[in-house]
């Protein structure tokens, strides 16, 4: 291997380069006002509500200890779908929101550095109760899904096996889990020290997913990696201000 | 912002670069020996059985759904310390090995990318039950501690909240959990396409250590802002084959 190749791209592990930032130039020092919290919908769509904690209850039993030792990644499903009911469990546990506590910044059940969550998730959906297939979007703020673009299943099913680089997998889940980054939110505070944060915090509420999968006789599999056009062309995202960066199939297991 | 030079970082978020190498050429490919799962202990060091799955039965009523409903960033802690047990299933629950299944390759409690987990545990503990202050860390296989170097609690203190760039709070926890990586693990396998998934990676552990903590009546915040080269002499790691890349301090609350 080329260990100088390899050293420009340990550097970036690293945490030297807040050093040599200032931050007085950053948008937030500057008095730019902060991304949204969450994509805003277009006029014609309409929000479908989701199921609300209360309708949790079933999936409260499991314990934390179980889920932990449980836990592995799933790359096979049965072909059961999801209830509504689960897939909202899962939607809140991966991104929920607890408050909006200011303009541009949301608490929410997983840590985001500087609070940013720079994320969306989308869903390309081919078996969730009263859902019919196509891609959607969570709005964590509303607690309820947008349908982006209606697809019939078996072209969802290949176009997600071609943008994952066939891991043909991904074709047999009810659900898949796709994550997009909205880079402008971290940047906003922290410019150029914000790419290496943005990733540890895609990792933090992909492992709730794992967790929570356990809760509601699922299992899924992180994928980091795809074929990134592909995957942006399906999402209808621009890939500059907006694109793909981890997704996940869910299935019963 | 100088938008040329945010792209660039941007880029590292897309999963672009993996179309671009040749993965004939990794390590992996070309028939080299995998690094160890763990990095191995010096002669004169003794090792430090921790209480096993037994001894957590106290946590094990917490439930999933309340951890990740109660979840959020501490960083004010009592003065209590941690008992060795809270401490033992603070430690499995983020790297806990669920045995090795080759040279080189482990399963753990959190997800890595090729199941390369290419980190170390090292803990700055000035209030564990039974372990003198200093730096200790985890051997995940061995599900054991070794003390890499013994240190008076104040100058400890002094030395985090210095290499945290004057984080005060982390003076205050009993134990900060310092993650460090070892690039090569990882790299064996995805040559530059390593470094994207190990940001991903670290945040997975993270995550189990938030959720873990509300099972001990402990919490945490992760802190990716910190003194590179402070917080790597501290551990007494080179800073090229492993550096320190996340911490978290932990304490009652």
């Amino acid at each position: 291997m080329d260990k100088a190749e390899l050293s420009n791209y340990r550097e970036f592990l690293r945490d030297n380069l807040r050093l040599q930032l200032n931050f007085h130039l950053t948008d937030q020092n500057q008095g730019i006002a902060p991304p949204p919290v969450q994509k805003p919908i277009q006029q014609d769509q309409t929000m479908i509500a989701l199921p609300s904690s209360e309708q949790w209850q079933p999936f409260s039993s499991t314990r934390l200890l179980d889920a932990i030792t449980n836990r592995r990644s799933h790359r096979r499903y049965t072909e059961a779908g999801l209830t509504l009911a689960e897939f909202s469990f899962l939607l809140w546990s991966t991104q929920g929101c607890r408050g909006v506590i200011s303009p541009g910044t949301a608490l929410r059940t997983v840590p985001s550095a500087g609070c940013r969550h720079p994320f969306e998730t989308y869903l390309a959906i081919t078996n969730v109760e009263g859902l019919q297939p196509g891609i959607y979007r969570y709005l964590p703020v509303d607690h309820a899904l947008v349908l982006e673009h209606a697809i019939e299943v078996e072209e969802l099913r290949a176009a997600l096996t071609q943008a994952t680089l066939n891991q043909t997998f991904t074709a047999t889940a009810p659900v898949t889990f796709i994550w997009s980054v909205v880079p402008a939110r971290s940047e906003w505070r922290y410019h150029t020290a914000a790419h290496r944060v943005i990733l540890m915090d895609v990792g933090h509420l992909c492992q709730n997913l794992y967790l929570s999968c356990e809760a509601v006789g699922c299992g899924c599999c992180a994928i980091a990696a795809y074929h990134q056009e592909k995957m942006d062309e399906l999402l209808k995202v621009d890939g500059d201000e907006e694109f793909t960066i981890y997704l996940a199939p869910v299935g019963k297991v």
